[in-house]
């Protein structure tokens, strides 16, 4: 697949050089609308608009959906606001929700008045509930029957009805209030006797979402409970809508991106072939906190100017402390990220965590004291610099492992995202803490 | 959700508290196994095994599934044998082949010589394909139909068969020499005459995957078109199996831990809670290959000591420099592993990435020697010193982003995993040009 796709975009490549919008149009006319995406996006500016021009009307609403919020953004701006609006018409509801804030008004009102399948309403009612919520991920598609029926006039009244929706595992039972009382798996329907009830065959208590449960939530249950699609309801047990297995994998994915994205300060969903400026804008925040705790760490050094002016080998070994302890204190802040996003780590066992930490900080810190004190004493001759050098080194790994054990938790408790703050402020105290350590030190023993 | 799972998690340390047992039964009796996994998970090895033995016996297979690998192996050591082997002999066969890697002898003799339900041919039929593609991924769990007959002949051998395997969306459809010709999906059974037949509503060219696929590839193609289920056949065209969405979401959330953990230098799957030693042993490998990095940036230093003794400044500013081109690196190295990942990098742009990159790098790098500089200049009232930080930042940023775009696209093409490999290399880069950079200035100008 990844084969087929690469080899693909080289021949869009080629048939970007020629001068004929023909060739594009006939390379992608065949394509799925998410390949169209992945296109798309590893263009640059200027040919992703000739290429869209060249989408087949009845896919370019389902592209613009798969695009990512910064190509998207760019389409919206540089293409026919009429073709926008087209595109855009042609979706589901639920999708027309979610593309609604990066849309500009004129296009919003465009679509909303010349689009007759969805109702205002529908899209209000969506639009109430914010994008990482159940009911900012559901969509109007669910099938509702009565507990008290056949399976028969199940069978009849789907027959009438046509084609269901995608993802459709299940029907979902209300009963004459619309209160949400139970799901029926669709296969069941076919393996089942058309006379039997469909309270007999129903699940009364299935996994179901409030409208304001979080994504995240939704995500893991989907995960956990192997699910297909789930009923949304709301304060008042009422069926409002239902999530569906490709919009919540579609959420796993964005959490895993941003997990990793946070932690070099990278927004979700960058488009690679912004603008530079807006990219150098963009990352110099990143740059610029960074460089307040790289001044820090400076200061740190600037104190002890006149014991390195005694001895510069300790200018030299002085990165080795800090760069280790960041290390080990990265590993544990790693795993307890994952930990407390999996619920794997909580108050219940934090403290038996952050033990088991420290005793490996203790552990690894001896191991690599022995090895640096060593090298530092066979490169210099110096065998209280090599002394000075182990301390600081267990001195650090210790710290690291403290660190990195309880600065995500203390972000994660005043709600601020461990995988973006965790990694700047580890870093911060191991650098302090180790240039602290090995410089201290020799002010202090060594003259 | 996630509330609830946290005051379980309480209430199970308070029953560990206490000597009985079956308070600890009482509390896991109705829990779903994929909860009673992330308790095991999040409790230290002792108690561990007080909550797997009482464990309701027909749950105990879903469990061993559901833990990571770290603590399964744990309980497979530690636990009875024959409770284990039982537990596995209630499983699907894709899920013991799963499991067969991890296992000891004796109890694999033990699970194919008890389970009458697996035939030895199935297990090593799936056994055959490594783990990580679409023949190790996939199920047996398939329904095939000819193209010929009519639904209501569908409908009456599905009823005779009962209950259909968890998401079968669709049946499959196969010729009399057992190739695979197309698919069917099962809502269309329930909404269309019971007359037509099914080759009408076939769709003879579905997402279908070889067994030799990788799971990558599984994974992109069903989130990329929304499936449930997808067929799975030999190079014959015969369809031997099936992948399940459930299954592609285990692959999809592993692929994301293991993109953050390989960056930390961690294993998939670490338990939290395994033997220090164990831990400290396998971190130390990581900070061993750190450490070695760290040297090489010594080194260089330690080439400049002459320079550093005239002007101690230096020691205490290089740190700054190093450390903004490891942070600039990093976001670009970070944009670029996603794309390649994601396929919006590759071989027919990875060139325009590289040269937007060093425009950043290039930008960012005059914005920051300015402010560096300046900060040196009022710090240690030196211009001159001053100007060579700002000169070492603006080569170590532009270093920084080359790097962080070559690195990941070098080791994709040289087989390496470029999520485990791509950051060590980048620090080390930085920081060897960073300390160059700096020091090597200052040695030609100043002195």
């Amino acid at each position: 697949m990844t084969e087929d796709l690469n080899n693909f975009l080289e021949s869009i490549n080629s048939a970007l050089q020629s001068e004929f919008d023909t060739d594009i149009r006939d390379l992608i006319g065949d394509l799925h609308p998410a390949d169209i995406a992945v296109i798309l996006e590893s263009l640059p500016p200027d040919e992703r608009i000739r290429v869209w021009d060249q989408i087949p009307l009845d896919l370019l609403g389902e592209v613009l959906t798969e695009v990512n919020d910064g190509v998207r953004a760019y389409l919206v701006e540089k293409g026919d606001t009429d073709l926008i609006a087209h595109a855009i018409s042609t979706l589901d509801i639920d999708d027309i929700a979610d593309l609604v804030p990066s849309l500009p008004d004129d296009v919003i009102r465009n679509v909303l008045f010349t689009s007759g399948d969805h109702s205002q309403a529908e899209l209000d009612a969506i639009l109430a509930y914010p994008e990482d919520t159940a009911g900012g991920l559901m969509d109007f598609d669910t099938i509702t029957i009565r507990a008290n029926i056949p399976i028969s006039v199940v069978l009849r009244y789907l027959r009438l009805r046509g084609e269901l929706p995608d993802n459709t595992d299940k029907l979902f039972i209300v009963n004459r209030d619309g209160k949400f009382t139970g799901s029926i798996v669709t296969t069941d329907l076919l393996t089942n006797d058309p006379d039997t009830r469909v309270r007999s065959l129903a699940d009364t208590d299935p996994v179901k979402f409030n409208v304001n449960d979080s994504d995240e939530d939704v995500a893991a249950a989907f995960e956990r409970y192997d699910l297909v699609s789930a009923p949304v309801i709301n304060d008042d047990d009422e069926l409002v809508g239902r999530v569906t297995i490709d919009d919540v994998v579609d959420v796993i994915r964005e959490q895993s991106e941003h997990a990793i994205l946070a932690q070099a300060g990278l927004k979700d969903e960058e488009d690679i072939f912004a603008p530079v400026i807006k990219t150098t804008r963009s990352r110099a925040l990143w740059l610029g906190v960074n460089l307040i705790t790289a001044l820090l760490a400076s200061w740190v050094i600037g104190q002890f100017e006149s014991t390195i002016e005694k001895l510069v080998a300790l200018a030299v070994l002085m990165p080795i402390v800090a760069s280790m302890g960041g290390n080990a204190g990265t590993q544990t802040m790693t795993l307890v990220i994952r930990g407390l996003a999996t619920d794997t780590i909580g108050p219940h066992n934090a403290w038996r965590v952050l033990r088991k930490e420290f005793s490996v900080g203790v552990l690894n810190g001896v191991l690599w004291a022995v090895v640096t004190g060593s090298i530092a004493y066979l490169w210099f001759g110096d065998y209280q610099l090599g002394l000075i050098v182990g301390t600081a080194m267990i001195i650090n790994l210790i710290a690291s492992a403290i660190a990195g054990a309880f600065i995500p938790v203390f972000f994660e408790k005043v709600g601020i995202d461990p995988a973006l703050a965790s990694g700047v402020a580890l870093t911060t105290v191991t650098d302090v803490v180790g240039f602290f350590a090995i410089l201290g030190l020799a002010a202090v023993f060594l003259f």
